[in-house]
């Protein structure tokens, strides 16, 4: 991508709608967008910084629409350079015809997420803020909003970078001790390194172990409906959803794949995913959905263990230690869910009662599953970490910093300290993207929509 | 409608993309606006007009999205009301986000149109220019576009306005008349009023022939192709289109329903109709068809007769009676295509040889099509009727205007006349909104799209 091309883009959802708005920018912006602009007297029309005009578009004497032109003057616009944003009516004809003249004058067709590009290369947003304008354009729950808003913030990118600079700084000075490696000198404090490694390397850890959160709060929280065949999984999918997602019938075994349908309550989008019922069988297709039941379960967050109120009570115990056995619910929240409850039963065990027949219970047990994430969220304090790539660099960074940890502690030679020294620095700096690849950006950008 | 709520809605298309604007427009838009909008340091924002400015909007201490906010303040906005244009990210959560949190505050959902229909009841435009907005919106062609833009700005509507105002005062003086009946006076000059009529009578008569055309030009116009049985109707189809749409066999009959495509080619909307071959049959689906083909060429602006190369050149002329004999071609451009022409023939008669297997003509074809057309608007010259209300309103302008011209042949008395003049005004003013019905009005209006 060339940086000093003026791009052109629809930047409104792709359709049809009362306005549409094409934005323009890069050094002939201004220009480029004078070249059509009229007042409705005909006459020229100079845009002014941060004002917005009602002019006409006219192309070869041709009036192309009634638009209001706003420009916003370099440096303070979106990208950091010359921006214009043409607000028209919003028929396809008129979005294209707009574009078509844009491009004709010199313009280019924007690249997906170019104009977020922009503002990075221009250093408007860090690595990590332009990510966050990606997620939040994509997100579709309060929570993933809340993500994506404290990471275009500043978020966890901001602390890990002063951290990064401090450490840049001890590394110069342990690479000037190479210098006078002869001498015998000493200018770092070793004992300020081992505390910075080590305060890093915590904060990293802290942020690695929010990342099953933080993904789950980004994409879902996955909530697994686990129990025996015809304990009422698939009615109580149902009940939550309030839909007739999964087929029902009393036949026991009617669920072998996985049902999974997504749920926002209370701002968190939440995974729900029915499983097969769980009984060793001949059956090699049922086998299989056992399988899945048990693969559902150690990937979620929480648990509802379902049980119908009729079945044998003596069992249950015995049930919850069958399925312990095969996923350890350690990292989890296990619900023990009683079914059915409509029906006639003298069960006291502890757990939540619900009927998804005559919707007992329902509202109650999804109060607790929220209850249950967000004392994990507070638990978590403000700092989530929701992005993968994000992971895999502090990954990176967590297991350089234990090399250095270790090096410090047998007093490893500078030369090789300072190596994982650097590698750590490399991999913390790809996060704010004060070091990046092409490769890195052209992954990060590719997920934009175009117009962004 | 309530015209002094301030409404809110997204006036961007549904979805998710880079940007989206909220809309709001009301004598409370700035003052709801400002009650979310902070600057980056939490400062409270106030809006100036035609300033697009920067800003957080923040929920009780959340920031909801970091967004441009730009104000329009009465009477120099689009609805003639204040309005503030949110230009948010265009996530689906944001967009929601912001539109609770402005009808929280007191704002209302727009209705379809809601915006436009404020900028009509605030005198900013007439009944005319707002249905060209609409048109202008749903506009999928260069030439429904350029009639929208011409009804926006003005087009027939303003002529046809300045003589109902004229109509008006002499209607005005005839009533006057009336008063003084006993004395038998005549302020009205009846020379001049038979001139206004005739010239308005002529005026209006034109915009009513000129309603095919234009219509044509708006919904796209209808192109019949219509042959004997195995011309190579369907494969003509096609070759047009560029595309295998119609299920082409050697099998005479193959096509049976009238099976429809547009196209759109320079710039004008063009409906292709590919037909049952014409022959007269035992098969009653086969009738069926061929009557469906009839109609087609009936309704079509221009009909394409095929006839393949190697069939027998002697029918030609009686062919072409035949078709002619059951729909007359006078109001029509009638084009003879010799199909198949890359099979080995002999034919020297007039017309344009193609063939959709080598894709000989195909292009020439097209050309002439377009060129029939343009001489059609060409002749028309720059008033097109193109709206089917208006159409209504002006046919019943023509017959109240042939009735008052009567009534003056024959002497009628003032009281007799002056009905007839009213109601030939009544629906003259119905065309710009000068007298409109709330039944009119939410017609005119639901067409519209939440949001404009």
């Amino acid at each position: 991508m060339r940086n000093n091309d003026t791009i052109c883009a629809v930047s409104t959802p792709y359709g049809v709608g009362g306005i549409a708005v094409v934005r323009l920018s890069g050094p002939d912006a201004k220009r480029i967008a004078e070249t059509f602009l009229k007042t409705s007297k005909g006459r020229a029309v100079t845009l002014a910084d941060h004002k917005a005009k009602l002019c006409d578009f006219v192309h070869e004497g041709d009036l192309v629409d009634e638009l209001v032109a706003t420009y916003f003057a370099t440096p303070h616009s979106y990208t950091g350079e010359d921006v214009v944003e043409l607000s028209c009516h919003g028929s396809l004809y008129v979005q294209q015809a707009l574009l078509q003249c844009l491009l004709d004058a010199g313009a280019r067709l924007a690249e997906p997420g170019e104009f977020t590009l922009k503002a990075f290369l221009s250093g408007r947003l860090n690595l990590s803020q332009a990510e966050a304008v990606a997620d939040l354009i994509d997100s579709r729950s309060r929570s993933a909003h809340d993500l994506a808003v404290s990471q275009f913030r500043g978020g966890y990118a901001q602390e890990l970078e002063t951290m990064r600079k401090e450490l840049i700084d001890i590394s110069a000075l342990l690479e000037l001790e190479l210098d006078f490696s002869d001498e015998d000198l000493e200018f770092v404090n070793r004992d300020r390194l081992v505390h910075l490694v080590d305060t890093l390397s915590e904060k990293v850890q802290r942020l690695l172990d929010s990342f099953r959160l933080g993904n789950a709060l980004k994409q879902g929280i996955p909530v697994a409906i686990i129990g025996r065949p015809n304990a009422g999984k698939s009615s109580l999918l149902n009940a939550l959803l309030n839909d007739d997602r999964a087929i029902v019938s009393s036949i026991p075994g009617t669920t072998r794949d996985t049902i999974e349908e997504t749920m926002t309550i209370d701002g968190m989008l939440f995974r729900f995913i029915d499983t097969a019922g769980l009984r060793e069988s001949d059956d090699m297709l049922e086998n299989i959905g056992f399988d899945r039941a048990i693969k559902s379960a150690k990937q979620a967050q929480v648990v509802l263990f379902v049980r119908a109120v009729d079945g044998d009570s003596d069992t249950i115990g015995e049930d919850i230690a069958f399925i312990t056995s095969k996923c350890p619910m350690e990292d989890k929240h296990f619900f023990l869910v009683h079914s059915k409850c409509d029906l006639p039963h003298d069960m006291h065990e502890a757990g939540i009662y619900v009927s998804a027949k005559v919707g007992i219970g329902i509202e109650e047990l999804k109060q607790a599953i929220v209850n249950a994430v967000k004392s994990d969220v507070d638990r978590q304090g403000d700092i989530l970490l929701a992005n993968s790539r994000h992971f895999e660099a502090l990954a990176k960074v967590l297991s350089a910093l234990s090399e250095v940890r270790k090096g410090l502690e047998v007093q490893l030679t500078q030369d090789l300290i300072a190596i994982d020294l650097r590698d750590a620095l490399y991999h913390l700096g790809s996060i704010t993207g004060s070091v990046s690849s092409d490769e890195v950006l052209s992954s990060v950008f590719s997920r934009f929509c175009i117009g962004k």
